[in-house]
């Protein structure tokens, strides 16, 4: 699938903050390079770039950024970008567009559900297909500057700015024939240069259709506000999809999410967080084993700050596209090791103060059980997941979390049985639900 | 799929064996439950079993399988079983047959993939395809009583007992069409009123084809010897297909086959035969909390005798068609859980026997490293038969016997270290390895 993206815009309500608009830097990462991964996501997989304003620049980061990610991406220059509308940017890449292809702006983002929304659809023969949003309220979007359709059923009726009545918000993206570059010349013809001025001509003669996309994120960044709003609605997009206990729900993911927010500025690694996460709680049990009150507490804020670290290399993977299965999977097995680690070392703090065998049959009691609850968590998730049902789930966030009260509160040997019989029952539970089905 | 068995004769070889010959244990599981068993694994759903010899124990069978199973199996009489060769039972069967159909022997075993090979070959029009074996020297056949076949290329040019020359055996596993009833009225027209009178006439005519299922299990039991090669070669295939380690390949394996042959005479479920195991590791754990020399070498005993028993669950499971995704599951998690408290035992007993704090460290170390090893070993594996590499692998055949070892031998600290430093080890090279790829 090929995908044209116009990207020959000034942007100059955006001008102080980056030489361009398109590699202005959104949570670390310039919008175009954003469009191009997110887009590859759908399934796009060979680029035209159309540049004008900073054309050099612009050039030689899609030169870097092709060899990153191993993807054709071709440029084109339009030498009028200063003096047209972006419709004779379209035109400047007809020569390499003789097949249907994605039409994106280089500062419109969306998620890569949309533009599958959009391709399931059929397209228009000799037409295009537009990704309309009909949710009038949606947030992202700024009303006064949005361009407005009104439809009939699928079909396009009307395009613009300022439109009256309307019924939908374009997205700026678009499935497309060929046909798009005859009705650009056409409407130039009668003095529209525009896209939109297309757009409105083949919807005119029935060749423009939209497909629904309210509910899907997607985001035109514009001016300072809208780039604000942008970076939230990624962060909060963070929520959302993950599978959190009550504690990372409450307390971890919003600190994580703030923490994540700096870290993707940096070029700190996913895997280098999971490790820096996994040497917090080793610190935090080398705390447990002095043996005083003081060193304990300590040790137990460490570990719950461990915890909080810990959320984000998952968030810093999804907003840099640096997740990998092996990431996942290095994160899952030091986080084994740590929970061994902080629950032995809080058993050697109840046995020296005073526990005695107690202390030891309880941590090995503690491990062993928070070890067999991540050991069947894939089978019991899978099975709860085929059944539909709510799923009742004790992880590792309140594990850690109860280690940080107990070592708080000066009270080892009680977190200890607490977290022996928890997860030695939820696992036994695991085996009878799972059985009964 | 539908699906004929002829279960008429009388099998006057096994005779005093079992009532009547589908009904005849082998196993532990009558020989026309397995054939009915195996072939539903190869797609087949609808059954019509054909019966003559001790028919009402052998409808009454039936029946209830049919209800255990939860498939249909129709049967039909052929009065005169007695006194005619097996085509009068395969026409008793024409008017439930309209469509191509398996023909099966109640008294010949197979795998199913023998039966997928057959399927996959188009069946010729107005004829039919049988399984052959071109395999000259094989064990399972008993070469004067096997019916034999000669092709050219596939095409079935004769059939018959003391055909020569000839390339290959008749396994009597059969795709038909409905031909076949016209082929085998009209063999009984001139006096033949065998499967293979009917088979060499459609042979004659072209419409028989064969396909190679050479190296594929089959097996036609028609006397003790015969079921005793057969018994043999079904427990032979337990090895086969498991991924053992070294030592329950030379050791365990070859132990608890020996208690499989017994256990699949009773009621004992493979669900049992994991919690006796799990029971068993147990009570070693116990001997080895007692502190003394004689009770940790019955431990080490002990522990060593679960882990051959742990080898049956699966066995058993195989052997009478019991295999369960949860029986897998609950195997592995109580395995788990025997590995912590051996472990456990082990640190224990090596901390009241001088070993101090260094046999508390080293128990955590070695559990923690068990542990993880079996966390990390889906990935690994998965990744592993990815590359085709050869794959090296620490698992808890070793484990085990690496405790019992160090029981028998009173090194229990000697024994944590070297489980200790092994599966920790192990763990960072799975972490390092899976990275490079």
């Amino acid at each position: 699938m090929k995908c044209l993206i116009l990207a020959a815009g000034k942007g100059s309500r955006l001008r102080p903050r980056a030489e361009s608009k398109p590699l202005l830097p959104l949570l670390g990462m310039p919008l175009i390079e954003r469009v191009i991964r997110e887009a590859r996501r759908a399934g796009a997989d060979d680029f035209v770039v159309v540049t004008g304003h900073a054309a050099d620049a612009v050039e030689a980061f899609l030169a870097d950024l092709a060899r990153r990610l191993d993807v054709p991406i071709a440029t084109v220059r339009n030498p009028e970008w200063a003096d047209t509308e972006n419709g004779r940017s379209l035109l400047a890449a007809e020569g390499l567009l003789r097949e249907p292809f994605l039409l994106l702006m280089a500062d419109h983002l969306f998620e890569a559900d949309l533009l599958r929304d959009l391709l399931r659809a059929p397209l228009p023969p000799a037409g295009l297909r537009l990704a309309v949003d009909g949710q009038r309220h949606n947030p992202l979007v700024d009303p006064d500057d949005v361009t407005r359709v009104r439809r009939d059923g699928a079909r396009i009726t009307a395009i613009g700015k300022g439109l009256e009545p309307f019924d939908g918000y374009d997205t700026g993206i678009f499935h497309c024939t060929p046909a798009l570059f005859d009705a650009l010349r056409e409407a130039a013809r009668h003095g529209d240069t525009t896209l939109s001025g297309a757009v409105q001509r083949l919807a005119r003669d029935g060749h423009a259709q939209a497909v629904e996309v309210s509910g899907r994120f997607w985001c035109d960044v514009d001016d300072p506000a809208a780039l604000a709003r942008a970076e939230n609605a990624l962060l909060r997009r963070l929520r959302g999809k993950t599978r959190d206990g009550p504690v990372a729900r409450w307390l971890n993911r919003p600190l994580s999410i703030r923490l994540s927010r700096r870290l993707v500025n940096t070029n700190i690694t996913p895997n280098a967080i999971s490790l820096a996460s996994f040497g917090l709680s080793l610190l935090a049990t080398g705390l447990f084993l002095v043996g005083h009150y003081a060193a304990l507490a300590a040790g137990g804020l460490l570990a719950q700050l461990a915890s909080v670290i810990d959320g984000c290399d998952g968030e810093v993977a999804r907003l840099k596209y640096l997740g990998s299965d092996y990431g996942g999977w290095l994160d899952a097995v030091l986080d084994r090791y740590a929970d061994a680690f902080l629950l032995g070392g809080l058993g050697a703090y109840a046995w020296q103060n005073g526990g005695g065998t107690l202390a030891l049959v309880l941590a090995f009691l503690a491990i062993t059980g928070s070890f067999l609850v991540s050991y069947t968590a894939d089978k019991y998730d899978g099975l709860m997941r085929e059944r539909g049902g709510a799923r009742f789930r004790i992880g590792r966030d309140v594990r850690v979390f109860l280690i940080f009260l107990g070592a708080l509160l000066n009270q080892a040997l009680a977190v200890l049985i607490l977290i022996a019989v928890l997860m030695n029952a939820e696992t036994l539970r695991r085996l009878y639900v799972c059985r009964a089905g």
